[in-house]
């Protein structure tokens, strides 16, 4: 989490752009510049990118937007998670792996390997296959010096029908946090390597979580467009204002549709708003 | 699942063939043949289905086997899932994504809708994140007439870990099996819209449910090399020797070490053995 936390510092900013392109919900005058799908997710990405380099730690693919487009998307994924690279941002791939032990080695392969197409610098795991699953990703992470967030507390709201099943007196999202704490793979002296996705939406799970695992890094979608505020999660962060990252897409991505600039220009406005917004309680 | 049904009656066999092609993995002379990662991942595929789908009424596509490289990689799962289905194959795509809600929409967009590059006719998906999630699959599966299977016991060693804590007396795969059959969109009069996996490694997990849901059918991954035998599925067959398939990946694809023919004649061989093992206990 090195990488991650420079940045932070760097930005003053505890902002994930989300980026989830979908191509019904962009300007007409926007695509009607370009020809492919390709051509179109590309150059939506990289108008995002240009406008929030300099003011967020971080971004965030949602890979499903560009799978909804098949291999045109995928081609576009790759091109604009390099690009984002290059521009210095920590670059998150939210893939939501999971697979038996061999499977999951093959999807690390694919998104964290050193030169890969899809590489990324972290990738966000689901847990439900236990550690067969987590620990092929822990393995080529450490190997490529790439971090992971594993999903605990999920944003949405059917998150409670399976993570929030009683066993033993503890919610089941709580064991799937404390079988992580208790893998050596992910240690590290300062914030653990791998971390965890928890919603802003849940204001009081974030807390109890903050205080059982202070050097765990978290990653909070749910804010703006789901219905969390800056408030919801200002007990996310640690005393020195690291610890927590806060994503938003719709909210900023499509924040043309709420302010009179073009599409990059209504982006980098929506961030600046959420950076103020979140410094307020960092 | 009446495309699959007919299918399973047709070939009078039970055996879903399972690609996860590991281009290390395969023999050099067949390697040395093809330029591009995308040829030889679409070769080995076309050499597989070539040899099998007159045997079998489905293959099972690994999607993390293609994602390992990347475009080349999505390109060519795009080319085998359409030549599958072309041979009138029951084409599943093992993908086990899961999702808040207008993502996982996003996701059936891409890998069930009609004319899609990456379309099939089912997809395995991860229980993890509730309804939300699996409402957009069961939505789109049910408008464009596919279906799915639900992640409910996996074969993998530590599937114990998440999938076994007791709730309430009750195992937590089995509220993810007891959540999916209330789930109204799936209901038809034969066999549910989507089924579960169920790994083979776990015989007793497997005949609890089969007596629980007669009507589901189960997709049993975990035969062969993950070791389990024809014996240990032999509950998972209704009486008319439906409402069960069971997966071999390695045991078939890499049946070349085992036998002294081609790649596609050895995969041939393995599969007409693992049909007739299977039908002495359907």
């Amino acid at each position: 989490m090195k990488k991650l936390n420079e940045r932070i510092k760097l930005t003053n900013s505890a902002v994930v752009v989300g980026i989830d392109p979908d191509i019904e919900k962009m300007p007409t005058d926007f695509i009607s510049e370009y020809y492919t799908d390709f051509e179109v997710l590309y150059a939506f990405c990289k108008e995002i990118i240009d406008n929030v380099y300099d003011i967020v730690p971080a971004v965030k693919f949602q890979i499903a937007y560009f799978e909804m487009y098949g291999v045109d998307g995928i081609k576009a994924y790759a091109k604009a998670v390099s690009y984002a690279r290059s521009k210095g941002l920590y670059v998150i791939g939210d893939i939501k792996r999971g697979d038996i032990g061999p499977t999951a080695k093959a999807y690390a392969k694919g998104h964290l390997k050193k030169g890969a197409d899809l590489e990324v610098d972290s990738i966000t795991i689901n847990p439900y296959l236990g550690d067969d699953s987590n620990n092929e990703f822990f393995k080529l992470m450490n190997e490529y010096d790439k971090s992971a967030f594993l999903l605990v507390k999920t944003s949405n709201p059917t998150s409670d029908q399976i993570q929030n099943l009683i066993s033993n007196n503890e919610e089941i999202y709580s064991y799937v946090a404390k079988d992580l704490i208790k893998n050596e793979l992910i240690f590290d002296e300062e914030y653990l390597k791998c971390g965890m996705v928890i919603g802003a939406t849940h204001p009081a799970e974030l807390t109890k979580l903050r205080n059982q695992y202070p050097n765990v890094v978290f990653l909070i979608p749910g804010y703006g467009a789901q219905g969390a505020s800056a408030k919801d999660v200002s007990n996310a962060f640690n005393g020195d204002g690291l610890g927590a990252i806060v994503n938003s897409s719709r909210g900023i991505i499509y924040a043309f549709n709420e302010y009179s600039h073009t599409l990059g220009q209504s982006a980098r406005k929506a961030t600046l708003k959420m950076n103020e917004e979140l410094n307020k309680y960092r």
